[in-house]
């Protein structure tokens, strides 16, 4: 049912998005270029992937729910999607641009991303994420790379307070096998508890199984599984299923690489934790900032993935939530005028003026040109003379340069007392 | 009529979309920004907009047709388009977030925009654009300050070669208006000749139209008018209409700030040139670069766009084709693997073989770690010993370390003779 709607007035935009105006913009490449060159140090190439893909194929394989998906149609009637996320459209070219290259590849991107929303949650249906996918390569050696190179990334953006979460999709889809064998609908449903991470939730519906003591208390045992190597070898004691300990294996040996990097300070292991994402195959991990309550990173291994685009590999990696490190990190604007030069100037002097302007760009320095009367010129002599950022037109400069000639300064009135 | 189409495979891409592989993404950053820093010194500064806007306010008030917009609905129902081009957007912004910032604004963006296209035509739905606007400044020297800042902005893309034709669309239609005064179809019928530039199908219009021969000769000697300042004094003597002759002064004072820039070799006067676009206003100018049929940048004054959306002002801006550049200018793909260094580790070696790779990455430098074989090691540093770039999974190095500690070593049965 499609309600008439009043139409959206001249300077309305679409809910969900967002203009950014200058300060915020310098602040947001500012980070963009720290963290794609921190990715470029640890041998990630940036690719770029088009905003519309086919519903049929990216947006299919993506990890978002076909209701979040922005859906358009092309000439030829065929549905597009909006990219939700860049994971996929990296699969499709790895799997076909790419196809031809050897494995393990290392690519970055800085990309928008889009997601239909609730207009009533105030969330964003349009934001900036940026990342690495490494695909080709199965070891605990490169989850522990895109980790540790997601720590690295945050403080290149100039977080510096954080935790990195780390989990296991393999040890809980093991466990809950092993002790809810057959239950597929009562494993999902814990699942989602955890996801939410509603934890009185998941001790509710735990209570309501009818399961042995013993099995209960092992599944409400994994919310305490939290910590660091020490984790690891209790939950080793948890469970005798196969895959369950294969992948607390994988995660111990994660660990030692993360110790190895020396950056297992910022890292916690977490078995509840299981990711946001339908394709996740192994590790998974988010990272959180000091006092917020939504992830700032999150990732994963993807085995899965690469071979719905016809070239089977595993593939780990990460995004950071660039637009909410915006919000978070400080600094950025610099409304002092600092380095910007102001060259007024009347007719008289104006082939100077423009000559001066051309001078001081070519040495890099930031040059305004306007056309002013003498009496301006005057004021903004006396705002120089006084120190501070001289003032024209509500913007803020370093410095003025004068240039209004003879026939200008008689025509002003004013004298040249520069 | 929609056809029921074979579903794309996996691999596809929509027509009109493009992948950019690192060697390309790194000259398109490149050019993006050096555009950037040069219009930031000359006092641009950079801001950003959503990629979805409301149809009926940007959309409608877009120069883009609109069967050439791509549509979606929002939950709500409303229709939304894709960005088509940038300075719809940025008026829309001057108009609301910026509605108490004082006038001129100077602004600038690198985005990418789209537009539905024929597919036969092997034209791109999405492209970059890196553009400025100029707001809120009537005089001949704002326009001039875009047509040279164009210049600039085109040279420090690693452009060289290009000529900036400048025309002005009041000459044209104050022309039009006093040789075919109330002739609107036939006057639209030969602005369309000239849009495409098929002066043949100009002229044989033109003598369809039973003229009196001397207006007949004066709208045919239009097609002659381009050249330099020359052409401003020819154009005065064609037309009695007062907007014509308003029209070539602003074009002859605009001449005389670009004489000023130095930047007249440059341009090119062109009166038959009036900007594929219905908001301009005033002056427009396309600049082509050599040895190519379309234009690299184009852009124009356009002073009735920001009362669309409640804040009338005079503008003026330009946009250049960043995706065409890119075509244009050579360089960009550095395959030799320089300044990257292969750190090849076993078990043993790792945890110096990472510490190593934080130390380089601290540096600036490029580390790519890899856990291989003694005997991998061995063929590695054979080629360092021979010279020329290491090669390992198909990519280049510079350098190659080994990590092979006494374990790994005994292990692969290699001695370590680096």
């Amino acid at each position: 049912m499609t309600f008439a709607m009043a139409k959206p007035r001249g300077f309305e935009k679409p809910a969900g998005v967002k203009d950014y105006l200058p300060h915020v913009v310098a602040k947001l490449r500012h980070i963009e270029q720290q963290v794609l060159d921190c990715m470029k140090r640890w041998g990630y190439e940036q690719i770029m992937t088009p905003t519309m893909e086919y519903y049929d194929t990216v947006g299919v394989a993506s990890a978002t729910s076909d209701s979040k998906l922005f859906k358009l149609l092309n000439n030829r009637g065929t549905t597009l999607v909006l990219r939700s996320d860049m994971t996929a459209p990296i699969a499709r070219v790895a799997a076909s641009l790419l196809k031809d290259a050897p494995l393990p590849l290392r690519l970055s991107y800085h990309a928008n991303v889009f997601r239909a929303i609730e207009e009533e949650a105030g969330r964003e249906a349009e934001f900036f994420q940026t990342g690495v996918e490494l695909i080709g390569d199965p070891a605990p050696e490169a989850d522990a790379e895109v980790v540790a190179l997601a720590i690295a990334s945050l403080q290149a953006a100039g977080v510096s307070r954080f935790k990195i979460a780390v989990g296991h999709v393999g040890f809980l889809n093991g466990l809950l096998e092993e002790k809810l064998s057959g239950r597929a609908e009562a494993q999902r449903e814990l699942k989602e508890y955890l996801l939410s991470r509603d934890h009185v939730g998941y001790r509710e519906r735990l209570r309501s199984l009818g399961l042995p003591e013993r099995a209960e208390r092992e599944l409400e045992d994994i919310l305490r599984l939290r910590g660091g190597q020490e984790t690891c070898r209790q939950a080793k004691g948890l469970s005798a299923d196969l895959s369950a300990r294969s992948a607390i294996d994988h995660l111990c040996a994660i660990w030692d690489v993360l110790d190895a990097y020396g950056v297992t300070e910022h890292v916690l292991i977490d078995l509840t934790m299981i990711g946001d994402f339908s394709y996740y195959t192994g590790m998974t991990f988010e990272g959180y900032a000091a006092d917020l309550g939504f992830p700032v990173v999150s990732g994963g291994r993807y085995d899965n993935l690469l071979a719905q685009f016809g070239r089977p590999s595993p593939a780990t990696g990460f995004a950071l939530k660039t637009t909410r490190i915006l919000d978070l990190t400080g600094g950025g604007a610099d409304e002092s005028g600092r380095g910007r030069t102001l060259i007024g100037y009347d007719a008289a002097g104006r082939a100077a003026a423009l000559a001066e302007a051309g001078r001081l760009r070519n040495e890099g320095r930031i040059a305004v040109t306007a056309r002013i009367s003498a009496r301006e010129a005057e004021a903004l002599e006396r705002a120089q003379r006084g120190g501070g950022p001289v003032l024209h037109n509500g913007a803020a400069y370093e410095r003025f340069e004068r240039f209004i000639g003879p026939s200008g300064a008689g025509a002003g009135g004013g004298g040249n007392d520069a």
